[in-house]
């Protein structure tokens, strides 16, 4: 396979955008990354996009072709790609290997979902529809009660507590108090987290992500070519895809995700690099205790160990693993389709010096991390600063 | 890139199966493969899943995961791919791309669609959702009044007659007629698909394809481990996808489909054959002025002679280029996901010697062609007999 590489990135701000079309999100978007790589249009030979749920929040389907369209890329091969919350790291990995193994030499990937505008009952049995309805869905499974079943079973093996999941979501807001393109750019103290309003225990109310609009996009080009465009192109070491049970009884763990483990165990072998070398991460906060179980399944911490190790703020800006700069799903938002990729964008912005006041010094390996359905599909990304 | 071949194929019965869920015609679709493959399941690496709308038909999204787990592969990567019309054909593509590039020895192509159950205007609305809701949605633009424009021009410009446009479903339906999976199962006479009420001028009912529910599957592997498994494996000779602009207003004709001209160029350029290689096709009769554009845009006839190419019964069972021999989208019908998977799955069979009455003596090289949206994806495969 073929070395490649980030050349462009750009997100936009993320919010609930009501008086913004799904359009207008992805001109934003996929022309600021353009912009951003400084290349002609023109050599873009195809688009990936990550998208959830165009057609029913937004009453249109088949975004592939809809961005490519409005983009001036309406003659390229044009690809949608779901995988409930990782749809946009699909789009990502799909549109690597894609360059990777000589289908395409440039190429775009990204992500979107306009998600508020609708009544919000609406809007939660949307989401749900990415776990298993048949079987689960009757039984009130949605993504809050899902994962509060991860929770409770993470606290009695482990002995993990409310307050360090609390913790969790208080440096994921402090994070996104510092990017100007989050959702919510206000630290909470911990104890505002701790009596919030209860959602499903124990998840209150700020230990679930938010409901968000936008939308995120990078170009992906052989490594060749991103060193001769820019001297900060962003390479792209590992990636790898996991996959797992849709339905949840059929799992064989609670307080892990298999699906995160094969990425991650694919993701490292290909870039042939130790869990000690990443600097930084950007890991599916879906929920507070998703944060805790990732890092432990990703291999950064020993199983049971993400609650203390967050409590004794490795995981905060100037920690030993800084997790979730740009203020995760909890504070930068999950725009669901776009997720994946702005994930892509913010440690593009790390590993060139741009992430400002939320920057990691001296970044050179970081990684991503997406978790979709009831943990059943992740993929995950290693990326690398040029020449370092 | 290495070769590849089919070794399993299997398709549900097409029809309105309101009393089957979508769960029972992934499995059954996904088993049969297997079992028409002789592998064990274990053998497959990564499962793709071609589906336009499950979550509003069925209020079920993320197939790609729920067909993994269906088929006891849950704990494999699954991707769900959406290109309106077109998803069938993605999944395929993406399949034999991943096997071809060395990433996976073994996977799972699954293309599944249940459309019957709701009120007929929604699932209308839902179809309509795979065009430019914010630019055309607003003006009728739907795949009936769509096509229309198609086909009006198509007559201006070439004279193109109503009848020809009859003759392309007398002729599917004849065709459908010998296919035990077709939704239609009887032959109807020219005069009443010309009397028929009218859909969108000049498209009566029986020009316009059938709202399915159905499921197809099948397994590609490398070409080295399919003839190992069985003589008589199927080589996908070449793929090809082609884009085009999202929007109608936007493109520069009405009579062709750029998409499938540059989905047929790639494909052709892959496999090294010549048109005149092609035994039989089947191809997007979404409408039946579009089997007649297909055939001009896929190379075979010149533009603006699709019409009379039909009415001399070329593209009939026992003529130059049989197309459809499975009845196509219009007496098979089209279950949309499940649409460009099946065409593989037929064409598979033809080069098996297994059609049956409908059956193209000595077949060695076929042609499957799909078209998603408003002309705006298009993906084509060529397949050929083993050894031949």
């Amino acid at each position: 396979m073929r070395e490649t590489s980030i050349v462009g990135a750009y997100e936009t701000p993320h919010g609930a955008h009501k008086e913004r079309s799904l359009r207008d999100l992805i001109t934003e978007a996929g022309n600021g990354a353009i912009r951003d790589a400084g290349i002609d249009r023109k050599e873009i030979q195809a688009v990936y996009v990550g998208n959830y749920a165009g057609n029913e929040f937004n009453g249109q389907n088949t975004l592939g072709s809809l961005a490519a369209t409005v983009l001036g890329l309406g003659d390229r091969p044009a690809i949608r790609l779901e995988g409930a919350c990782a749809s946009g790291g699909l789009a990502v990995r799909q549109a690597m290997l894609a360059v990777a193994t000589g289908q395409y030499e440039t190429v775009l990937a990204l992500g979107v979902e306009k998600m508020n505008g609708l009544d919000p009952e609406k809007t939660m049995n949307i989401v749900a529809r990415g776990q298993d309805q048949d079987f689960e869905g009757g039984y009130c499974i949605s993504g809050p009660s899902g994962f509060a079943l991860n929770a409770v079973r993470h606290m009695h093996e482990f002995g993990t507590t409310r307050e360090q999941m609390a913790m969790v979501a208080e440096k994921n807001f402090y994070h996104g108090s510092l990017n100007p393109y989050a959702h919510k750019q206000r630290a909470l103290p911990l104890e505002r987290i701790m009596k919030a309003p209860q959602v499903s225990y124990p998840f209150g109310i700020h230990d679930v992500s938010l409901v968000t609009d936008a939308a995120a996009a990078v170009i992906i080009t052989t490594r060749d070519k991103a060193r001769a465009l820019r001297p900060d192109s962003v390479r792209i070491l590992g990636s790898g895809q996991g996959g797992d049970y849709f339905t949840i009884a059929l799992k064989h763990s609670s307080t892990s995700f298999a699906a995160s483990v094969r990425a991650a165990e694919e993701a490292f072998r290909m870039a042939g690099v130790d869990r000690a070398d990443i600097d930084v991460l950007e890991c599916h906060d879906c929920f507070t205790i998703t944060e805790i179980i990732n890092i432990e399944d990703l291999g950064f911490v020993e199983k049971g160990k993400g609650g203390p190790f967050t409590a004794d703020g490795h995981t905060r800006l100037g920690g030993k693993l800084p997790v979730n700069t740009s203020g995760g799903l909890k504070a930068k938002g999950h725009p669901i389709g776009a997720t994946g990729v702005g994930q892509v964008v913010e440690m593009t912005f790390q590993l060139r010096d741009q992430a400002d006041k939320r920057q990691v010094k001296n970044a050179t390996r970081a990684m991503t991390h997406v978790l979709g359905g009831p943990g059943a599909v992740s993929v995950v990304h290693i990326l690398g600063r040029e020449g370092a």
